[in-house]
């Protein structure tokens, strides 16, 4: 018998090199183990509600409110709904031409990107153009469009950050282009060299790869880093310089865990800049409902915004969303009321307000637990979370653990995370699915569980490391930069 | 200035090469005459609650508690919510982790693949595996991730039907691959012929193609018409002798206006086949929530069902699926429902019939008065819509009007198209837009505009056409089979 059209051997070489750790081996084994009936932390994904993150009330009454419209006209309405939430829903149907269940335009809904480009001028001091700003099933959806619209073959590279979200891995190894890799300074708190980016683009041209676009993801996933200004500034000098585009994964915009260096988002560096970069420099912005303190992912909303891209390429990307019709609707309004929330004096203003504080201060308070738990433990050092919603300590391996590792066929920092995962339940994602320098193990979790879990979490670990460290101990020292 | 990379002339060729003109120049234009302020009735995608469809009550109810799950400890919930949607919403809630805020499972919640498996048991008679069923942001983006998974590049064909909706087309161009064609006989109600499949694949072999799959859509979109058991089973015989895989898209399966050829699937005729077939065909089945009675197209829920595809392959499925983390979990609430109804005893089972049956019914009087309204025009004949949403006339044009589309560079039922959207406001898509035999024209509209509003447009329609008609009017004859 020939091989079928679907049989492994048979599909597209490039949906088998495709690799997406989040949801990788210690993922598989943790629901495993779930299915088993082991009590499972997940921590590979950013996935607040999923780790008991309430919602936030007013948008959620919105939203039901424009999926139940007939509760509208009940007399009875108000005995289960404030009065903004029912003046907002009627505010977002009348954006709609028939309702949630209408297919949207595929940029999605004028009325929302006429909104967003308000919220855009509001945070930047410049102006948006809503023609220039399309809706997405998350910022995801959006990311893997702009790439599909870059990327022609093997010899475009795509400049992206080490270690990275492999979103980003994944998706050019699936539209067949070629990823060149810059690397972040774990000793400089995870900053970016242009030197280094320099060094990347002169490597990748030496093979014949033309590079195209940069990635940047500020804050920084999964090293949790917020870039300055300055450097953003270099970064948008050294794109004009060099021909690049830059696409700026800004959806952890929200989640800032320090004050020296608030969000700056690449579009107000980039029209702070002047002419000609101002005009030049061709920008995607990226943003989403599934971080900050909404972390609505399961509704799957997000935008892009395009700066310096010419029209003829706007409609083709408009063309190419058109093909899946919409983006989905309900996340649409998620994404109108997190750009424009409530006011002080609206009736739920003060819930809204308590709510969403609440969910950040904790966030703040849990970074803190997270990397000071992490450099109390034996051979495990840890940058701290300035923003997002990832811890990445560096786990220094003696020489026995990785040579017990290659034994048993697995990567090192597989071999850590999955006893980690046997011992404890703690599902993380080991170092090598973001990327890290030859010979230096990682792992990344997130800083969601909630609060007063955290303590308990860190002790079980520590206890699981340091036996760890214990049981490998080397006389020959340990990996480390 | 060296050409940047988003500028039009540097970016992928897949995406220019890429059409879609269910939102093209038609839609473009009928925009653009919306805008100044004219009266445009869209009927070029199948968008029912656009055009007035009321959605469903209660799984509308269901979605609403979902989605503000604090309603249920109200005490008052019950004046708004009747106690079947309530008990509905807990159930759902208890399969999901996290509410609709927290990222389900890549391949959507365990909890609603079981419920479908158990629909698609029910409705076949033989059994579904949970495992093998995956949820999606409406069915489109199944069909481009499996297309994906197939197409390795341009010597991979896909047999299309012609005319086929465009959402193939596109996805294959914009994939790289080859589309091969096989004409439906629209003398036959747009019947398919397996000789012609045969003599399709033929010529594609001697043009070095592989042909790796074929897509029937069923009922047919956008000819209407229902495949009959007898063809279903031709159809996956010559899939077996030809090693092809079938993709079935069956989206429409609700959606049956006649009583003689009721909805029977791909994956009922092939097990009803038996071994050897039953156990090597490879088939994908696609369903979605956008059609049928709900109409949800703006909630974007799918699924796909895969028969007979090995497990390593399965699982490149899923890796590829977890790289956008989740489909949106609303939907796939709305999926639950949709395959799991109300049963009679149930407090809100006499609306749900009454509600669905009216659409139902009402649609298939549309059908029927579309097609009557249409037949009666001058030099425009058409096949009943058997199924669907949609009618798909033959505009039989006369010499003089295609030189006068060709003067004005214009495919000629574009030409035509446009002339009618100008002068009645009736948003269709060209015949162009979807595939047709050479010299012969159509154009697709829904049948969706309200029932009261049906025959002033057809009214409009006959007025519109019999005068173009009569403008152009020829002693040459006119375009026709």
């Amino acid at each position: 018998m020939p091989p079928k059209p679907l049989d492994y051997g048979s599909i597209n070489e490039n949906v088998k090199k495709s690799q997406y750790a989040v949801r990788g081996e210690l993922y598989l084994r943790a629901s495993e183990l779930q299915k088993e009936g082991k009590k499972i932390i997940f921590t590979n994904v950013g996935n607040p509600h999923a780790l008991g993150q309430r919602p936030l009330t007013f948008p959620r009454q919105v939203v039901a409110l424009c999926q139940a419209p007939f509760l509208l006209d009940d007399p009875n309405v108000g005995l289960l709904f404030p009065a903004d939430a029912i003046a907002r829903a009627k505010h977002y149907l009348s954006l709609t031409s028939g309702g949630l269940g209408a297919y949207s335009d595929s940029r999605g809904l004028p009325g929302i990107r006429k909104e967003i480009a308000e919220f855009i001028l509001k945070r930047d001091g410049y102006p948006s153009d809503p023609e220039l700003i399309y809706l997405t099933d998350g910022a995801s959806k959006g990311v893997m469009q702009i790439l599909n619209t870059i990327i022609r073959g093997q010899d475009d590279g795509i400049l992206v950050p080490v270690p990275q979200y492999p979103l980003y891995s994944a998706t050019i190894a699936l539209l067949g282009g070629t990823l060149v890799p810059y690397y972040l300074e774990e000793t400089a708190n995870w900053g970016l060299d242009v030197n280094e980016l320099r060094k990347s683009v002169e490597q990748a041209r030496f093979r014949g790869i033309t590079v195209k676009a940069m990635v940047i993801i500020n804050p920084g996933n999964p090293t949790g880093q917020c870039v300055s200004e300055a450097n953003l500034r270099e970064i948008l000098q050294f794109c004009y310089q060099e021909n690049l585009a830059l696409l700026g994964d800004e959806v952890y915009q929200q989640n800032i865990y320090q004050d020296e260096r608030p969000f700056i988002s690449s579009k107000k560096v980039l029209m702070d800049l002047g002419p000609p970069i101002s005009k030049e420099v061709q920008l995607i912005s990226f943003h989403s409902v599934s971080k900050g303190y909404y972390g609505e992912c399961g509704q799957r909303g997000g935008y892009f915004e395009m700066t310096n891209i010419p029209p003829e390429t706007v409609d083709e990307i408009y063309k190419v969303a058109s093909i899946s019709l919409s983006p989905n609707v309900p996340a649409q309004i998620f994404m109108g009321v997190m750009i424009n929330p409530l006011k002080p004096g609206d009736i739920s203003y003060d819930q809204f307000v308590r709510e969403s504080n609440g969910i950040l201060e904790s966030l703040r308070r849990r970074a803190r637990i997270m990397t000071d738990g992490f450099n109390s433990c034996r051979n495990v050092v840890c940058n701290f979370t300035e923003g997002a919603m990832y811890s990445f300590p560096q786990i220094r391996l003696p020489p026995r653990a990785i040579d017990a590792a290659k034994q048993a066929g697995k990567v090192a920092d597989v071999f850590y995370c999955l006893k980690l995962l046997e011992a404890t339940g703690i599902s993380t994602v080991p170092g090598s699915g973001f990327g890290q320098k030859e010979g230096v193990f990682h792992l990344r979790t997130t800083i969601l569980p909630a609060e007063e879990d955290m303590p308990a979490i860190m002790d079980s670990f520590k206890k699981f490391n340091d036996e760890f460290m214990e049981q490998y101990e080397d006389n020959r020292g340990y990996s480390r930069l």
